[in-house]
């Protein structure tokens, strides 16, 4: 439980400082400044008092009950400060101070001592490296933290272990004038971790929103089931940065992780139910709105405004988002002409013009909020100086206050002339932002989570009918025989373990044998060289396609022979299957995780387009289904141009098949089914590959 | 010459008011508070003084020249009071007023009623129903306009139509704290256009950026024109809204403007060299970066940090972007490491880390200006309490002084404490945005800028063995026949005139000469029924591809003749090309601006993916090479899988043609070229179509 740490009693900082510029200084005056409501003991051997606070020589003299220890001392004296703490019965060591794993061997040997002692006296360690906790709630308003933002109390919570980002999160609501509830950034992150954080935050009553940032995943399983429980409860809010390969690598230099651009990372947010973002302002605008309003029941908005340009420009937004602006009813129009200006356009958006008064505002925001028709309501409001504004946000505010559906303000005007306008939103915790973009894309970001939450998570598919051990007996031989690539045969053997449709199939010794496989078979057949010992055998000429008798494979057989020089070489003789659309489905072995699949349209739509996606093993019959959607190519599963479609559910069957499949033998590094020939009333695999 | 409007001397306000609340006693305050420099002249024929001003009853009593008037009347009054302005001398009337065309034919009447007086006159009219001008020009400071938002002086001009978005746009220079030079919001721009006023500010040597939004064009040529010559000579910034049909519906409603999604539009700012924006915000901060930065000469970035998750965010929208990172050469690491504390990373993002001081950082900034391998930079600077923040944005305000390059900072901060930082940067015009994505994006737009402005305009390609008389003589026939439509042979012939590589190409008047026609070109031939009376024949089974031989075409043709009856039923026969890959030529006449070219990869490309892109004729020969590589399948053209690309040259050429076609014969409405098979070595034109 990270109750301490977040909920502590009183707070000791060992390293306490009289320098106004010292980290061990300004913890002190955080705390002291925030309102902390425990006690606060400065920790220094020479100093009798620092921000006139009384100051001890030792942790042991302090008389009070210390939760927290804040520790800003170099990293070698940090292992004998740990047992100090031990002794006092500290809770949670906060170390601010770095010098440990982040900078080489020499501080991961400092970091695992003093996770040592900690571990001896069960106390959790916070860091190092960080910047600590805020808790803004009124009964602690712990501010256990060197940083300089000085939240009001609110429902966001903030975890992150990159201090740079989270706190220009958090001066981001502060800007904006919304407060926080927790804010946690923990740094090298030794023992508490952010799965652990996000674990705590989704039980905290106070936090409604919890906002992330990361860069790479450590734990991935970890955060997988954290973030799966908490945004089962409150949205999550996530971004990852180092998309890009040169961002991985400017991540990697600060964090010392591994330079690559992670897919998992993305996969875990999706499977969990998290919201993810690109971009930070985004983010910080959802969180926002999220902090105060109900969750949309569906996608259908409707736009109010007193100036036409701001609406096109949120409509313009909200439909590319995938939401709708569906007409008023005749009955509200009606209604609504009566009580606004006869200019004044009662479509959706409705326009009550520049001169539109409060009680025009609230019909419409009455309608709306009344009306089966929508979903949330989003208010773009310029203040003219020719109008009450003052009346138009009191109606706004009231609006708000029941909670009936989402309500989402674009306040246009000078903040410094409007403050009463402006405090009475903010006051009535309206979330409104300048633009009308800013507003209609925190409104999309509701509804997108509102659509993530009510997606069906489905089944996993049982396959009765599996022979694993069978599969897992051909596995072992390869293993014991130092193969890391799987022969044609084995491969086609564990597919028919795993009750893969393939193409039929025979294994031939020599050109004759090969020859009458293919007559059992029927023609045209496939000829492929089967040789454990050579890698590239299709370069080698070891692939004829289309062979129509048995003269054909024969000769083709011989070819190969003369071709591909090796001792271990058979011949896979298998049924040509001519037609049929060419998909493409993968897996990856991700440590830690599972494996991830890929499905895809074959050829150029993978080559030339890229046009593959991805999900994290196991798939459930819903996920497969929405990976068939999810590529740009998915009309052509459906059929176009007069073209019958293809067996989308034995495509969908495929891939928890193999998600099935890889499950079930984890040790398979590498794994392709390409092609797969789709038709319309069943899929076939022509051609696969096992690595391990 | 719009100095007058811009630069008055007198304003008079017809109309004035005394209540408060009345835009006629506005526009006083406001050119009051903001400290006009020439006379004001309120015009109230029962007032004595407005706002502590003499008023007068007639606009003639008036003693001082008048450049401007006001007019905040009823729509009625407003032609009697253009007599008044006429016989005064006034050179620029402000409606602001509404109720002229924007409310339907009675309005209408009366706009054309009190144009015809200015023309009279010579009086140029800005609006009506528009807010009007503001120039903040020390000389002038003219707050000709009854909005809120009280600029600074500064560098960037805005000019919409749209009152409500150039207004929002405005608050957010004025929120930043950055200045304005020039506003314009000109309604109903009945008379003064914003082409027009585009031209007046390329010509003004205080706006150095011009913002523009735009929700459709009314005069796209002329717009075309102006941005041309304003983009050639300072930046243009451009927002388009209304992109989705529901935003066009939405914008139509208070435009009153016409319904659609216009490609046009985006294809004028293209053209044009203008930036195109989706989202205000970003906008806003890239002017603010145009505003007091030089342009780069390259895309090359050079990154600066003391903390580095936000650096990593920036890289993502950099690379994403387009933009480089280069390493620093071994050299200037080498120099760095000297001066920067020593677990500081040298690479690109350098991070000096949230220690670092002034000195590190400036001379990080100076390696960067010094060094041939950047062409800008990018700061990020987060003010932790333990360093001297003054003193590091004093070094930056210092290198962005110089202009060198450009410089874009991201500061992140609470500006409620940091003051006299911000203040700084502030004082010497440092670009700087909270979040590290704004910044990144600021940057991008820079570079996107020199792309656009550095990319080769090309030539027009010049054919001479053209016959167009021809061509227009096919046409003209086709006209006095009362057809829209063109026969396969009229396109053909057109074709031919104009010199586009064909199949060749026969027609015969029965199944007979078809067969002979097919003899004389040779076989395989595709036979097509060829009828004016029939719209949809290939759906009546007049179309017969790869025809092997005499007998075949003779057959085809006589099963055409018992499925088409028609009297002017003739037979089209043409080679049948097999292979190639299948590319698609469009063009669709706009009015006002000649056509709008389209090329595409065909079949499902561009039925599935939409993969097609959109010039303006007439089509230079850079453009052409353009449109083959911005298509997402260009790696098909080039050539994959071990593929021969095909002939890109001869593509580029057949668009220029079909560009040069459309220019002179402008009464063709629509036509397509598809497909065209594009071989290694030659390109085939194998059907199309003319619309007139």
């Amino acid at each position: 439980m990270l109750d301490a740490v977040f909920k502590p009693r009183g707070v000791a900082v060992i390293g306490a400082s009289s320098k106004e510029l010292h980290i061990g200084n300004r913890v002190i005056r955080n705390l002291v400044d925030f309102g902390f409501t425990g006690g606060i003991y400065p920790i220094n051997p020479k100093a009798d008092e620092i921000r006139g606070l009384k100051a001890y020589k030792s942790l042991l003299d302090v008389p009070g009950d210390v939760d927290v220890a804040h520790m800003v001392i170099p990293a070698k004296f940090v292992p004998m400060a740990m047992e100090d703490c031990g002794k006092k019965g500290v809770q949670h060591v906060i170390i601010n101070s770095g010098g440990f794993s982040e900078t080489g061997p020499e501080g991961e040997k400092i970091e695992k001592a003093f996770l040592e002692v900690a571990a001896k006296y069960g106390i959790r360690v916070f860091g190092p490296n960080c910047q600590g906790v805020i808790n803004t709630d009124p009964a602690y308003r712990a501010y256990c933290n060197f940083t300089f933002t000085f939240p009001g109390p609110g429902a966001i919570s903030i975890v992150a272990l990159s201090g740079g980002v989270a706190e220009v999160i958090h001066q981001g609501f502060a800007a904006a004038g919304v407060g926080t509830r927790i804010y946690a950034s923990n740094g090298n992150a030794c023992d508490v971790s952010i799965p652990e954080i996000i674990d705590y935050l989704a039980g905290d009553e106070g936090t409604r929103v919890i906002v992330t940032y990361v860069e790479g995943l450590r734990e991935p399983a970890a955060f997988l089931e954290a973030v799966t429980n908490a945004a089962a409860r409150k949205p999550v809010l996530a971004m990852k940065a180092g998309r890009t390969a040169e961002g991985a690598k400017a991540a990697a230099s600060h964090t010392g992780g591994l330079a690559k651009e992670d897919l998992a990372t993305d996969l875990i947010f999706d499977r969990a139910g998290a919201l993810t973002f690109t971009d930070e302002g985004e983010m910080i605008q959802a969180a926002i709105a999220f902090a105060s309003q109900p969750l949309p029941k569906g996608s259908r908005v409707g736009l109010i405004t007193n100036t036409g340009g701001p609406a096109v420009i949120a409509t313009d937004i909200l439909v590319g988002a995938g939401l709708t602006l569906p007409p008023l009813s005749d009955a509200t129009q009606a209604r609504l002409k009566e009580t606004l200006f006869p200019e004044a356009s009662v479509k959706n958006p409705v326009d009550v013009l520049a001169t539109g008064t409060a009680e025009h505002y609230r019909a419409c925001m009455d309608a709306m909020m009344e009306d089966d028709a929508f979903d949330a309501v989003l208010v773009h409001f310029v203040t003219p100086f020719f109008v009450d504004t003052d009346s138009i946000a009191r109606e706004i505010a009231e609006v708000n206050r029941q909670r009936k559906k989402p309500l989402v303000c674009n306040l246009m005007t000078d903040r410094k002339q409007w403050t009463e306008t402006v405090g009475i939103l903010k006051e009535a915790e309206v979330p409104f932002f300048a633009l009308p973009g800013e507003a209609a894309r925190a409104m999309a970001s509701l509804v997108r989570y509102h659509k993530i939450q009510s997606r069906p998570a489905g089944e996993i598919q049982t396959f009765t009918e599996i022979r694993a051990e069978k599969a897992r007996g051909i596995l072992e031989n390869a293993q014991a025989a130092g193969r890391n690539q799987l022969a044609a045969e084995e491969v086609y053997r564990i597919l028919d373990a795993y009750g893969f449709p393939t193409a039929s199939w025979r294994t031939a010794d020599d050109p004759d044998a090969a020859a009458k496989a293919a007559e059992e078979i029927g023609f045209p057949v496939v000829l492929k060289a089967d040789a454990a010992s050579v890698l590239h055998k299709s370069d080698m000429g070891g692939v004829a396609v289309n062979l129509a008798d048995a003269d054909a494979v024969r000769e083709a057989a011989e070819r190969m022979q003369s071709n591909i020089d090796a001792d271990d070489l058979r011949f896979f003789v298998q049924a040509f299957v001519p037609d049929g659309l060419e998909v493409i489905l993968g897996a990856k072995s991700e440590p830690g995780l599972g494996h991830l699949l890929m499905f895809g349209l074959g050829g150029i739509f993978v080559e030339v387009l890229k046009d593959v996606v991805f999900r994290l093993t196991p798939v459930t019959d819903a996920e497969a289904g929405r990976m068939l959607e999810d590529i740009t190519g998915a009309p052509l599963l459906e059929g176009v141009r007069g073209q019958k479609g293809v067996d989308r559910a034995a495509l969908a069957s495929l891939i928890q098949r193999l998600s099935r499949l890889v499950s079930d033998l984890p040790e398979i590094a590498e794994m392709d089914l390409n092609p797969v020939k789709a038709l319309s009333d069943r899929v076939v695999v022509v051609d696969a590959r096992i690595a391990l």
